[in-house]
């Protein structure tokens, strides 16, 4: 399953992210996901907060959310990275959430760098993912 | 602009949803989205905790949101609520929040209940629903 | 009880801040003395984000909670808020928590203002908090 | 340094959970507090979801915590955790915050044990925690 995607990472259920229904709060999986790419960045060889500080803002444009199954308690399970070019200034990240081989969210994630408040094109981080390693 | 929705929630940004480049953070626009959700189920009549409690619960199946501009410190905002029935079994939310009558999001949240395991159709919720007085 | 306080602020419990014993989560309490200290900020003239922009960052030092009753979905709770000098570069916020008026959580936050790496004397904000009018 | 306490746990700080300072928001410290307890509870042979399901809720009762240092983007870190009895009702947890051999927060948890809207002796989990194995 795992072999499917370009990044992996693994995650434990937090208690705190559980809502009264015992389940994962809805919000709570766009928090995994960011935490996924954010570390797809930096083992690109960008990263988030350098980015900011150099004036580079990466924002997200849309967000896709296909929730099939819940997870509870003491769940582990991890998040597979793909990524895709969206016309000249966008980045597609295609994100899935499984646990074990169960899949429990297919995410889809459009991000777009600003600077100086205009949208720029990511030629320089879409380099760094295609020279990328797994 | 608030009366083309059919039920309306004011908000001001709190600065612990900030993240690092001053900015709401993606996730908690769903936050925003799932309080005015829940406010007009119990405008309608409905209760998200009380609805779990007799062993129904209401879970989003698909999260669909466009990100328009961002939220900063100390804005003042508002999300409209509208809905309609999607097939035999799911409610889809049409939910946008406004900074005044400047769109901030383009949000579409289906949501399903769930009892027993199984889902169910929501004609009483849809009752509800459909007497609610604006 | 209200006159007590310096200062007070309203708020409603959200849903996604109860955890899966239904009553708020722990955390999240540290979060309503946040914004409630972060409006009083603001009523004196004073301001978080901009503080900040200013190169002045106002940091949490020390908190003491005592938790006496638990807030539950549907709640309507208020917080009231003194302060105090702690010395010559603290500044102690005394925060309640109360469900009408019923004492939820008794608090106290010890604050200091950081600026080029070092501790300051804050004697511009505590200005501005002695001339705050109720 | 780690052997200075009966259980540790490693994590990593998450984007999501950084403030517009570019620090870790104080709030979600008692978070990872939580994660590090509710793990050493797993550890131990008790898990604060099944205790729940059994109609035994764990609460905080108190909780201080000292902020010594902030922690930034790409911070590993490490919570230690012991515990002590406190009177014949509440378990105290001490439980530190390093990122490496650095202090970061120094905290101190009270917690309880409620069922029927009564608090009572943790007999059973003190037994569990007395057996721990490191």
């Amino acid at each position: 399953m795992k072999n499917n995607y370009l990044f992996t990472l693994d995650f434990d259920v937090r208690d705190y992210e559980l809502d009264l229904q015992g389940i994962v709060n809805n919000s709570v999986y766009q928090n995994y996901l960011e935490h996924a790419r954010h570390r797809f960045l930096k083992a690109s060889g960008a990263d988030f907060a350098k980015l900011h500080d150099q004036g580079i803002d990466a924002v997200v444009t849309r967000v896709e959310l296909d929730f099939k199954r819940s997870l509870v308690a003491n769940d582990s399970f991890w998040v597979g990275l793909n990524w895709e070019r969206k016309g000249r200034t966008q980045i597609a990240f295609l994100q899935d959430i499984y646990r074990g081989d169960e899949l429990i969210l297919r995410g889809k994630v459009f991000t777009a760098c600003i600077q100086n408040g205009g949208i720029i094109i990511p030629d320089q981080l879409v380099k760094l993912f295609e020279d990328y390693q797994k």
